[in-house]
């Protein structure tokens, strides 16, 4: 028998000690022996709820248990949920954790403790929920250089922007409705703004890189500018707007940016609605693949923690080799990335001619042209649409 | 520095090759230290190819190397596969392979011999080429109950059946084409009669109930009955045909069929197109998953097994755990499997009745009828089509 603890029992939490109970059996039997969750950490009560047999106030009663092994962090934040897991991995127990603000800030350090202490530090549904990317990445893409990872990572945003292009509403309303039906939180800054986004791709950028990516260096940009108007003409060009977050690689590291952008029917992204998560990996032999799945939510993300509990439990005393050195990696400036771009412009069609043979597009509004722009650096866009009177500007996906 | 070997110069072997050549410097930064191919196997000869510097025509040369950690087997086929596979395993050298046929057939027993010698029998290669699906059932969805898997599992049918939708074809002029540009064999019963996605199948549901699943338990219709008419239908039914491996969970066993079936627009599998590959995965906690790349190829394939051999360098000594036992899986008998059916008939309106409430579909087809059914057994179905004068009966995915 192994016994296991439960750091936090909110939605994830709560999630994670639902999955152990609803699959006891059929995760004993893959384990090979009983995965028994001994404790419960949480600083409420839980009157009624059968999680009150475990639960626990005090961090110290799990620290100081040497019969736990392994403990999954589902607190969120970076204190105390830095302290419990630094302390729990010098204690000789693996973490298995859903705090991507944790391991974005403190991934390489906290798996180097991990290895100095003979287990595993995992963090499998700290991207993209339940769906499994980070292990395909560090484990089975393993003979491939990556070329390029985009995603669609934020669930909330996901949400929001389908809304807006099945129902031509504006962004104010979606949010309103999505914080209404309890999918956007009451301060949506880190889902709308991009930051959640952008831990994630910090997370897989170091992943692929094998060095740490500071998320603070990353260039992003929220969906709170996206209008029913851009929609419009996204429609009109056969393309969805999503949030992207993106790595491309270039020279010896990776350009990375989150912001929204015009998705291509061809692209595999572009069907990726609602709630729903996808990440595609593109390997220089592997070519493209994509990962799918259910980005957020309760119970996909407690599957995740619980899978990474399964594999730590099978692996207790062997070393999971996670390839993410702590020293850091300098991204390529922003300016150097290239695509297409879309604008829109006060203006009529003659003044569009300054980004080169553009692509006009049509939605029918008055006052206003819409187009793409050829394929060209930020830098060059920035330095021609100076002074131009430009309304929106939306990337185009390659 | 660790030695390798290649047993195998035909196209997955020479992918290999390649791909060690072109990632040398990142594969021996990921691993630690120098992963060398000290050995290529093949009968033939390759004069004027590099690979000439380490080609060797005697399996017992590498399998008396002791320094030869880390062994592919791309050779294909059962036999000598499966001697030199077991024979490399029990002298203390870890297996990568890509040949589905031998891990369908011997994977369970394989992996208990890998274990017995503290070696690891890794076969990400063996299912959906370049795309990681083995390791995801293997290691991260291991929380879950898996209660689906359906899968576009074969490269050369889905091509050509992406041919037969988007120009009208038929079958016979579609095979002609696609043996002409190499995607089909000369003798292409292994793919075009479901035997590929057969086996494939029967690993992959073998990994998700933990015991032997064989093969030849499993019902497999190809799409060589496929028409271009079948194709005017699914059209108007806003469907596409695709050849789908399917396994369901019913009680503690599973059900699986390898069949044509239509699948509506909104099944990620719709847009599965061309030589792509996907797999579908549904867990009781994560809900639904998908997992989308090149099915096939020589540097995807190659890029997996390569993978393969750098985890298994990275886990020298070690053992990496998989949870599939050699005790035989009685399937569920595949009569009890449910869905709709779609149905052409020589017949007029009234006589569809026969299945219920069914919904027409006129595809403008003179001298028949076409219609989907409700919900049923194959039980069933057979039951009320016996006397029917049925041309052609497809399944229509959930």
């Amino acid at each position: 028998m192994i016994k296991v603890a439960i750091m936090g029992y909110g939605t994830v939490g709560s999630g994670v000690y639902e999955v152990f109970r609803t699959n006891k059996t059929s995760i004993d039997k893959k384990v090979g022996q009983e995965l028994r969750v001994q404790y419960v950490l949480d600083l409420r009560e839980f009157p009624g709820d059968p999680v009150m047999d475990v639960l626990k106030h005090d961090f110290e009663d799990i620290l100081n248990d040497d019969e736990v092994k392994i403990v999954a962090e589902v607190m969120g934040g970076l204190h105390p949920a830095y302290e419990f897991t630094r302390r729990c991995l010098e204690a000789g127990k693996s973490v298995c954790t859903s705090n991507k603000e944790l391991v974005a800030e403190h991934g390489a350090e906290l798996i180097q403790i991990a290895k100095d202490h003979q287990v595993n530090y995992l963090f499998e549904a700290s991207v993209g929920g339940g769906i499994p990317i980070i292990r395909p990445l560090n484990s089975s893409l393993t003979a491939d250089v990556i070329v390029e990872i985009s995603g669609i990572l934020n669930g909330t945003t996901n949400y929001m922007l389908t809304k807006m292009s099945r129902e031509g509403l504006n962004y104010d309303d979606v949010l309103k409705e999505a914080q209404a039906k309890g999918y956007a939180e009451l301060h949506p800054e880190a889902d709308v703004e991009g930051w959640d986004a952008c831990r994630k791709i910090a997370i897989l950028t170091s992943l692929a890189s094998g060095n740490q990516v500071d998320f603070k260096d990353i260039y992003t940009e929220g969906i709170t500018k996206v209008t029913a108007e851009d929609f419009a003409y996204a429609k009109k060009a056969g393309c969805a707007i999503k949030l992207l977050a993106v790595s491309k690689k270039q020279g010896d590291t990776y350009c990375v940016m989150v912001a929204p952008a015009f998705v291509r029917k061809e692209n595999p992204l572009y069907m990726v609605n609602d709630v729903f998560n996808a990440v595609c990996v593109e390997g220089n032999m592997l070519g493209a693949s994509m990962f799918y799945g259910s980005g957020a939510g309760k119970l996909p993300t407690a599957s995740a923690v619980a899978g990474d509990m399964v594999d730590a439990a099978r692996h207790l005393g062997k070393i999971i080799t996670t390839f993410w050195n702590p020293q850091k990696l300098e991204l390529a400036p922003v300016g150097e990335m290239t695509h297409r771009f879309f604008v829109r412009m006060k203006s009529d069609a003659k003044d569009a001619k300054v980004f080169g043979d553009v692509e006009m597009i049509d939605a029918k509004i008055k006052g206003e042209i819409g187009f793409m722009t050829p394929v060209m650096s930020e830098d060059a866009f920035a330095r021609k649409a100076k002074n131009l009177d430009i309304i929106s500007m939306i990337r185009v996906a390659g």
